[in-house]
């Protein structure tokens, strides 16, 4: 049997009866925090255009655009998954090096609202679609993220899972599906110099590929059965180790959903251990910017190949900037989404900051990547005083886990521009979706003024 | 400035009266070719499945299907570049191993329709979309080539400059295009194996996905700068090495579409030069496969990385197998369209000619590739002769040239279900496009008896 072939029977497998309680529990969240991120980006300049885009070209009126407005399934992966990317706040598996969120939920809401599937088998597709990327992402890291976006890539099996799972597509459609989500798999971290719009696309793209691929399956489409261990497949051509077992150790047994983190910081996870760290020391120690004579932090080597850059541009820019972002947290104490502004870009205590954080590569904490995104930080007061700190999880691993009212209150915070009775409806739609009959409901707050 | 940069130079800087005599003449027999192969694959079951998911989505009606109908540019563009590789007959560009008309003519038509562009646009379009995916395909010869599909890859660069050109985008606008095209790029040599239809899917989604780059471009979404030479750009990720030269020689002095070749044999390019060679000793020495006692193929190693398959299962895959289309020449002394069907495919005499097939890596051939796409066979029959042929090129390559009548004639062949008056007025439409003032007419003669 191939990788997809075992893949395929999992998602065959699985049904909502067989989710244990926690994960059925916890995918509810991750759908929530999904829509946090989805509506905060909705009015964002990249995500417009994708909309104008979708909105250009036209469609059957089968799924909800978070943008406003109903069209092809599609389209509403394109949109939705530009949108929820976009403030750098969903959710993010720290083995895989995937946001899984922003990929796999539009493309299966699109399709449940399209179908009228029940809220129990949205919560089925999404654990399954994040389960096959989170195993495709893990296979093949760390090395495949060097020139990839996991997250895209990865993701578009996630998608195709997804969406197959709702289609209630065969094992033999599956592999399918699964064979030409993989040979759409795109997505190059070249962007991240210019801080340039492509991560939306890369996102909104993995979602509608993804779904692509399973609507094409349905059809008889086929694809190569060993998309990913073939000689010329995804794993040879787009990395320079993998390990295969990761795709099937516990497959079907332990739902890899609940590795999943959140993210409370708006910054590239990869900046998180490290604000953590200074957002605790400013506290602990009432540390003020003019106190500091030196910060140094000790990352991973993603940590450096992402996100070493001590002269952002562009507001988007800098939450891909370590040293802004841990300047921004020593004068601010967070670094939430209102936190990064135009002008907080330019502000000149922060911009003061900046030449006194240094960042190389720490090689323990090196060692324990992926498994652990810890960090090192050492910070040196004018008063020659040297404070030293040192975390091995961001806060929203599961091993530091967030509650459901710190979601739902960040949902508040990034839906603040909704109606209150817009977010409890909201709210408590996601957080009783097993209750919800056709998943058309899910955007019926919308409605709502 | 960027490579990128200098290729928005040249896609803005060329004006349809800067393309010489011969370039036009010759662009219009692409196009011509590209309908050929367009009509000829319009009733292919795999074509029809992507039809079948873009009339499921549903879009405006902006472009013409070859399928019939119409939907929007992005549906138009997947579906006609679905439509116009799948009978194997569409061109091919040896320096860059791309089938440039399957994806760069289905962007360029549909948009071109849809804007209501002149035929002269249209021309001027599609021989800077050649020009810019072969640049690009022979920087990453031939490395890229092993897991890459380099039509779907670089070719989605070509529908980018392409609908570029079209769209009037500016310099900085088509650096954006390229870059979220490229980031786009993607195809994978895998689905070969099963003979899946994946490769439809590549054209197909190369032709929509540089078409929504520069779509997105118009409306200021960004992209990365340096996508081609970046540190984690198309290059360095998707090639064992590569040549930036390519991309700039003679940029602008000489338009290399003209270098494109012509497909006359139904089957993979790579079984083209010995399949001729058969051909002609099957005539010079009047062979009958009852004379056969070995045939010899020596090859260069994409033959045998794509061809070397004994025992195809599927009409389609016998066109990607050495083995049988050289036998099959070896029976019918031709291999066109009509040659490959399921009877054939199962034919006992061409069968037991395969195993007297032998094809090995030859070194001179080798190191002459990918300029020259040459072959040496050698026949030994039963009666102990030794029959010794070889070729540098395929015909229909510019070295081995076909004429326009030969392009009318293969399109009469391939269109053959059509009326008299359709073919000829398809064939007076295209052979005089600089002179037609709306693009939309170029598909007039789908509305004919």
């Amino acid at each position: 049997m191939s990788l997809s072939a075992k893949l395929a029977r999992f998602i065959v497998d699985t049904k909502y009866e067989d989710l244990p309680h926690d994960v059925v529990e916890f995918t509810k969240l991750c759908i929530l925090d999904w829509l946090s991120s989805a509506i905060a980006g909705s009015v964002k300049p990249s995500v417009q255009m994708v909309d104008q885009l979708a909105k250009e070209l036209g469609g059957f009126e089968q799924a909800t655009l978070v943008t406003g407005g109903r069209t092809s399934v599609a389209n509403a992966a394109l949109v939705n998954g530009a949108a929820s990317h976009v403030v750098e706040l969903d959710d993010i598996h720290k083995g895989s090096i995937i946001h899984a969120a922003t990929v796999v939920v539009p493309a299966a809401l699109a399709v449940a609202e399209w179908m009228g599937k029940s809220g129990k088998d949205l919560i089925t597709a999404v654990a399954v679609g994040y389960d096959v990327c989170f195993r495709i992402g893990e296979a093949v890291s760390p090395s495949h993220y060097y020139y990839w976006h996991n997250t895209a890539t990865c993701g578009t099996f996630g998608s195709a899972a997804a969406v197959a799972k709702l289609l209630e597509l065969d094992e033999k459609q599956i592999v399918h599906a699964l064979g030409n989500a993989g040979t759409q798999a795109a997505g190059l971290w070249e962007f991240i110099v210019d801080g340039a719009m492509s991560k939306q696309l890369h996102t909104a793209k993995a979602a509608m590929n993804g779904l692509l691929a399973s609507l094409l399956a349905q059809k008889g489409f086929t694809g190569p059965s060993k998309i990913l261990e073939g000689d010329r497949g995804f794993f040879k051509a787009m990395s320079e180790s993998y390990d295969e077992t990761r795709i099937t150790n516990g497959l079907g047994e332990r739902f890899k959903i609940t590795e999943n983190s959140f993210k409370i910081h708006a910054s590239c996870r990869h900046t998180h251990p490290a604000v953590d760290l200074i957002i605790r020391a400013k506290k602990e120690h009432s540390l003020q910017p003019s106190d500091i004579r030196k910060i140094h932090v000790g990352g991973y080597q993603s940590v450096i190949n992402i996100t070493d850059n001590p002269n952002p541009q562009t507001v988007y820019a800098a939450k891909f900037s370590l040293q802004y972002c841990v300047s921004l947290a020593l004068v601010k104490g967070k670094a939430g989404l209102p936190d990064f502004t135009e002008e907080s870009l330019w502000d000149p205590e922060i911009r003061s900051l900046i030449p006194k954080v240094e960042l190389t590569l720490d090689s323990a904490v090196n060692d324990a990547y992926p498994e652990k995104w810890g960090s090192v930080v050492e910070i040196e007061t004018q008063d020659g005083k040297r404070i030293q700190l040192s975390t091995e999880y961001p806060k929203g691993d599961p091993e530091h886990p967030v509650t459901a009212d710190d979601l739902v209150a960040k949902f508040r915070e990034l839906a603040a521009e909704l109606s209150e009775e817009q977010i409890n409806r909201y709210v408590e739609t996601v957080l009783s979706l097993e209750k919800v009959e056709s998943a058309a409901d899910f955007w019926k707050a919308a409605t709502l003024v």
